[in-house]
């Protein structure tokens, strides 16, 4: 499959360079901030520039559903989807609390929701208000979006393709989309999902990508057990016996979902702009392995935010070769462990922008 | 010794119990936001409520000096304690500029720099002015306090106890009036501190406190290396031999620090008030081990903030039994580590009282 995805820059190593000179200026021995250093010089250098900055920055959130749900491969039903989509929208998803919080404003963007256009919420009517911050500032904003490929039709991916080839490559052109929809000045951009049933792709995705057996792919997702879970597992072995392919964008057409591509999309064209992605957890990352599969250099713009709970995902970071910043047994996606760890890249910027020097402090500095 | 600190309060079950059981009515699958929901309810427990809150929180950065950073222990040399306080005032240091992003404010207690008192610098007279906000909000407040027992004597725990009684009831004392004097509705403390040549001597508690030998607990702290390294690992194995006690607080007393002792002062006078402690580095570990260890109540109300890079807080950590929220390689200390964490902190007590249940939401829970 040829790539469907802008070309994608790589790193500026004079920026990289000045970038770690500047970490050695500041009052602190060196290396002692840890990942937090390595962190500011990789956004520098993705960013080109000497003053890496996360902000302002966006968070977007592609739901869709998927044929194979009805099959009772999770203990929640299909609805849910629907229902989250509204819950982000009128502040009560984990997502939309934490990135009130956090100041980012929230994109939910529905790449295939049954049921058609989800109208969002009045929040006045809603029993669960949306919250305003704690210093009493109004709530961050959140938008929806209904992409045209949320009205294409995906298949059950136990029997066929999950898309067409003409499905995949509007599903990826939605996240494009999105993202180029975005202001001018955003410099990060998280990018997390929701659908119920699409951690049984990102195992699909995960078992044919780095050729690993389906029961070592998958996991409880939302809390599978018991005949869900064998159903569940049953559902990956017929979808990644059906696809014999070593093509990795041909991989997540076969079996992944619309919001899986979106997020392929999104995140090469924000690398495209040198804007950094933060990836969320599992199925984020079974959509961009592809995408560095076929465009390696996006991997330095990337930056694998957590490790979570799902074995699947610990076999792709391990695949991709990243060790993620925080490890806090989270796995609910969503974007909400991109967002937790959104304050550790904002105390990156912040120091090495920030600091004093040896010279501006008057600080003594170590004796050679 | 008998304890010098105020009694501590136990977790409160009633509020556990229904922190549990608010986190199972939110909108996401049980336990999916991992540590974050862990923390929530252990401070819902610590703090007897029902909405668990870690604002408004303060930053206490204790600071002095030592005698045997004479003897070439550090990179650093040991005027670098008090620019550093200077650093932390005119915002230039990364607590300082952590403290300001987090919109904690700082308190920078001096227990003992050499010297006398450090005027606090003008902002305007320093060539590194303190920021401001990303958003143009005036920089966060940071106060200095000159505590009674800065102007007495430690000794060089090669030689000699640190503190005679006096001295180490008065640091102590120092540490609990730091927290007395903070405003009555705080519900968070971070604990750090800053010494040349302290991590000398949380490495000479942890092997006298932990029974590991002086090789196993000393690292390079900020850098010491080659014969530096060679001084720093001598110098502990001549304190810890020197003392042969099985008492915890002794050993806090005759190989520490006046910092640590105020660490563990003001981390008793938060406990018993409820407020939550959150621990910074190897060296407030280092100094907080001895109150866990006699008063063992004293664990459930602090939150350990990070895991290091120095091998002697790896040692403590174990040795508490506790697994920090975040692993980032760090080694500086001055409560960055702890601020690091804080933000997690944040989100947990934001997720778990602003949430939206399934029932509020309209959201339909798992099917059993």
């Amino acid at each position: 499959m040829s790539s469907p995805f802008p070309p994608l820059p790589l790193p500026c190593e004079a920026s990289r360079v000045a970038a770690i000179a500047r970490q050695a200026r500041l009052t602190k021995p060196p290396g002692s901030l840890g990942r937090l250093e390595r962190v500011a010089i990789d956004i520098a250098a993705w960013q080109a520039t000497d003053r890496p900055e996360v902000r302002p920055c966006r968070a977007l959130i592609f739901a869709a559903d998927h044929p194979v749900a009805a099959a009772g491969v999770s203990p929640y039903p299909q609805a849910v989807t629907r229902a989250m989509v509204r819950n982000f929208l009128t502040g009560g998803a984990a997502a939309a609390v934490m990135a009130h919080h956090l100041r980012v404003h929230l994109d939910v963007i529905d790449v295939g929701v049954d049921g058609g256009t989800v109208a969002p919420a009045c929040p006045e009517s809603t029993p669960h208000p949306r919250p305003r911050a704690a210093d009493g500032s109004p709530p961050a904003a959140a938008t929806y979006t209904r992409a045209a490929v949320a009205d294409t039709r995906e298949a059950d991916v136990r029997r066929a393709d999950a898309m067409t080839h003409d499905v995949f490559a509007a599903a990826i052109a939605a996240g494009a989309r999105a993202v180029h929809a975005l202001p001018a000045d955003t410099r990060c951009v998280i990018l997390g999902e929701m659908g119920i049933g699409n951690s049984l792709l990102a195992a699909a995705v995960t078992s044919a990508l780095c050729g690993v057996p389906a029961e070592a792919a998958t996991g409880p997702g939302t809390g599978a057990v018991g005949t869900c879970f064998e159903r569940k597992l049953a559902a990956v072995r017929e979808a990644t016996a059906r696809v014999a392919t070593s093509d990795p964008l041909d991989v997540l057409r076969r079996v992944g979902g619309r919001e899986l591509a979106a997020l392929a999309g999104a995140a090469a064209e924000a690398l495209s702009r040198r804007v950094v992605v933060v990836a969320d957890g599992f199925i984020a990352c079974a959509a961009l392995a592809p995408l560095v599969a076929v465009e390696p250099a996006a991997r330095a713009g990337i930056l694998f935010a957590h490790r979570g709970r799902e074995p699947g995902h610990g076999i792709l970071l391990d695949w991709l070769g990243v060790s993620p910043l925080v490890s806090l047994e989270m796995a609910l996606g969503e974007a909400t462990g991109a967002l937790a760890a959104m304050p550790l890249l904002d105390l990156a910027c912040a120091t090495h922008n920030r600091m004093a020097t040896f010279t501006e402090a008057g600080v003594p500095d170590a004796v050679e």
